[in-house]
């Protein structure tokens, strides 16, 4: 079998592994606070063009979220978030189990809107509802939806409005800068938003995200409540190291382009065979609409995540990675084809 | 600078590293349920000599412990541990952040006893106290103290009498079992607990924590909490991968052998030289009671942890570990002898 | 002005402050542990017939709701309600603040069904979600809805066969009781759960709700969560003196047929001027649809409540309760018929 | 039995009882948004000659102490305390349930020192430690210790020097501020800590304590907070009609004088006979040694609540309050001086 369900199938890109192999042996302190870790800070602070942020390394996209929503909101505050948004619907409840409600807004395609949330903000305060603290978007969404300048630009505008931070959980964000649908750079990323976080697990890392607040009222004591969740790696280098392979040279783009132009390949020959999507797609993520008969024809060599069913149609999430190989996609496409 | 201080200075044994590298491209599903995580868990199930045991893995101590506390206690309801156990010292009150009291238990040497167990469940409980709901102890102990299976089984015993699960937190259990003042197995520690964890992060590992759960009353839903916590690696594999390695032949024994060997040879080096132990130290942590003199003198060279001003004196630990080189030994060795 | 906004305007029902006055110079016990306490719990129990039902009580509804939510679901667990619930609309996330979500159910009249709660239930189980732990319903709902035997014993046969307690938020069990759409006794009602709450502050007491805990399985140390969530009242006495003087000769539901009876005379003068009600009324509650102009001539001379905007209508809600005089009615009803 | 164990044993002072009555019928809005919580507020505002301060209402001294708390901390933070101090004795771990580790310092008397909160401040901060985010007392404390203005001033500056908040819980405040050791006003008070409550529930109220927030920084939406733990009572009024009672014509003051009074003619009484008290004394409340003889003897006609064993002997607490009778004062006495 073919794993394309996730992006997270195999282990890390040869030249992180790399890394990881050459800086066993060489002795540092623990917790993150180490030469890679400094570096890998430098590296990201430099190409999000933030010289004062505050760059902290996670292991997963979890504890990364519930650790700087947790740090952000005040005991009655809530995190808006899309109804399809991770934090909503794939982590068990953590947000809540931190003490916070997750207040969801519809969504067709993963993305909100500043309109939606305006409209949300508006309502008069009542003292029997929780208050939204902070606003959580996805970028890319968990469907692979890609938010542009002029939208960021509009939801950190009428964030700003009400005085509420935005937070953009990047787990996917290599595939999203990218995209073809894509105009922002990190920089821009970093200008339209309080904190946000570099995914690494997604996108080629052993496993890592690089989380990175902007906005200095975030930053105070975030450590302590890194540690109180046990969010600390011990061997917090692995974290420095992977990160600062990545953005030493490009690196982390590179593994990017790789999974989003095989994914774009993958998409066309299914437009040429008239099998359609579910969402527009420009990351690494395609939801095809399949009959069931051909989901269950490609089954038999590849793993497909059944995502929803729809019309008597299944609908499948693809994914490519880092370590996607492009004879595999070769193979699908010419069974695709063959459909 | 030589770094003595703790015990993850370095990234992993290269045994480890090697199979990571191995086994990089093959895909498997994520979050644990994999042939290497099952395999890992197959292996440890068997040198545990516990067929019926749940083993999941972790990234880290704090995240471990968290998760287990938190998914045995009712809401009312402590934690005893001693007053110098992780959770109560080092965790930046991790269990209180999920809701309950960590009780804690004076001791001189880490460890705690059945008696002064008993002694606490003892008193009448009243509806304005929290109730103590299970037992934490750390094997070896964070003093690098060893329980002994008649000090286990007392405790157990105890703890069977009340009604209350014990918890082993074996961060550094691999230096514990091949101590000379051990008397017990994994088998024996399966036996003698209701739920521990088999340290990896500290004993060579790259990271990662190994949990069994003995007692059948523990084991319903627990990875739903580990999700919610934030303690399921996507790439779960990463850790079945390692553990697998470690108990395929032998390997965690070894790496604690070297580190527990070469410690042995540090202390009988500072006896020689008529230089004290704070604590008896049989595992991989020494907590060595220098003169001011002597420790600026060594501090030269090699990085140590103050722990403690006692008396004038600088008590100070020193940890070898998998990657301690015993060139590296001879030298602080020599340089002992001449302080 | 006089106020129909809701049910908790003015103070205690004569007879409940009188006691309150007699009993004031007897000393008791705190926390509870008294005499009226005691024979309070007794009276309860005799009218629920459950001889074995743990009672406690506390002062207020919503933190009833939080500490029996809490006391029984493990941390992965959310509940279930009507996405009008009171613990979803109303508490100010004081169910996320136990660290637990709620999942909520859709209804258009605050009901909801065994069968929505099946097809809930039988959803395939995914570690990355929440798991329903319990489910929680209102009887009178909060718009105003009355459950029917079947209806309820529906929702405890599934409820049992997925293992999940069902708790009864009986704010307004009163009007409940006594509203003839209603089916069902104290004594049922005691049966078709596993815990619920007979509520006072909304039903003549000055303040207070007596907890009924039937399941065995959920008595296990309760007051000491109580005592953690502030729950346990110093003079827990004050509330015995008000349950017992309810349940000593049936003034709870004197006082229940006093609210309803005087709802229904104006329900039938609405009824007579074909202004027509958002929700079936049988209860104390009325949930009217004026034009703009009656919502404003009424309010000139009444507090109620405005609830919603529909098809350029204010739907407002109105309520009874133990101390609404008949002469304010009788003028509330002149006035509707000169709308 | 005649009841001195504590100082809720009984229900309301008369006045207070009468005000409840003659306000019965008189209806308001809810949730303490209301003229006679207005006015309460006002008058507690001018007696702590406050304009600014907030002023809320709670049922009891645990929920005020859990929402307080719970309001101001970080999730990292932990509240500083005396080891005898009453959240962390007896209050069931309601703090840790809010997430926050109570760090205790040693006190022989009840009161913590300025300088030992230097010191505890003056320790490095490391990452694995809960960081102290606020200095609880009270005063009273909860063994009849009261804070000099002097010492109180002392540890206000301590806590500005290291940017703290301090909160003195008063449920006894009022048997504090008639103490001839007090030297401190109520306005004194307001100005040497950053917000505190005024005890009603031992001072004769039928229930209910006021919270006055005087830093602005801790203001902030905490009636969302307060909705959310359950502590904001449906029926606020009751409490602001009790605090109006008090603060209207000094019946607050009244009260406590009546209740220090005759615990000081116990004191002299016991003086006299040669039973010396644990603690000095100068409030409502006497730790009193007695020999197991005398104890058992004075147990047959008055409840005392054991407070410790020292030396073989018992101590044991007494406690007067709004409501004990001057005749039963003469008869114990009485029997005090037949010991």
């Amino acid at each position: 079998m073919i794993r394309f369900e996730n992006d997270y199938t195999r282990g890390a890109h040869p030249r992180i592994l790399e890394r990881l192999l050459t800086t066993n042996k060489t002795q540092t302190a623990g917790y993150s606070v180490d030469p890679y870790c400094e570096s890998a800070a430098e590296l990201i602070k430099k190409v999000c063009v933030v010289k004062d942020a505050d760059v902290h390394f996670f292991v997963g996209g979890t504890i990364t979220n519930l650790t700087i929503i947790s740090s952000i909101l005040r005991p009655h505050q809530a995190v808006l978030s899309a109804i399809t948004g991770h934090i909503a619907t794939s982590e068990t409840g953590a947000i809540e189990a931190c003490g916070h409600k997750v207040i969801t807004i519809p969504t067709q395609t993963g993305k909100i809107t500043a309109r939606q949330i305006r409209e949300l903000l508006s309502v008069p305060k009542i003292v029997h509802q929780p208050q939204p603290g902070m606003i959580f978007i996805s970028q890319s969404t968990e469907l692979g939806g890609v938010y542009t300048k002029a939208e960021l630009l509009a939801i950190k505008n009428v964030a700003n409005e009400f005085g509420l931070p935005v937070f953009i959980d990047g787990a996917r964000l290599g595939y999203a800068l990218v995209s073809s649908e894509c105009d922002v750079t990190l920089a821009d990323i970093a200008k339209l938003c309080d904190v946000f976080y570099i995914g690494g697990t997604k996108v080629g890392a052993l496993f890592g995200e690089a989380a990175v607040i902007v906005n200095d009222k975030l930053k105070c004591e975030f450590r302590y409540i890194m540690k109180q969740r046990g969010a600390l790696l011990a061997k917090g280098r692995l974290l420095g190291v992977q990160f600062e392979e990545f953005f030493r040279d490009g690196l982390y783009y590179e593994v990017a382009n790789h999974a989003v132009g095989l994914a774009m390949k993958i998409k066309a020959a299914l437009q040429e065979v008239g099998i359609s999507l579910k969402y527009p797609a420009s990351t690494n993520q395609l939801f095809i609409k399949f009959t069931d008969a051909q989901f269950v024809k490609l089954s038999q060599k590849y793993t497909l995540m059944p995502w929803a069913k729809e019309n008597g149609l299944t609908v499948a999430r693809l994914c490519t990675d880092w370590s996607t190989c492009p004879a595999d996609v070769e193979a699908l496409i010419k069974d695709i084809k063959m459909l």
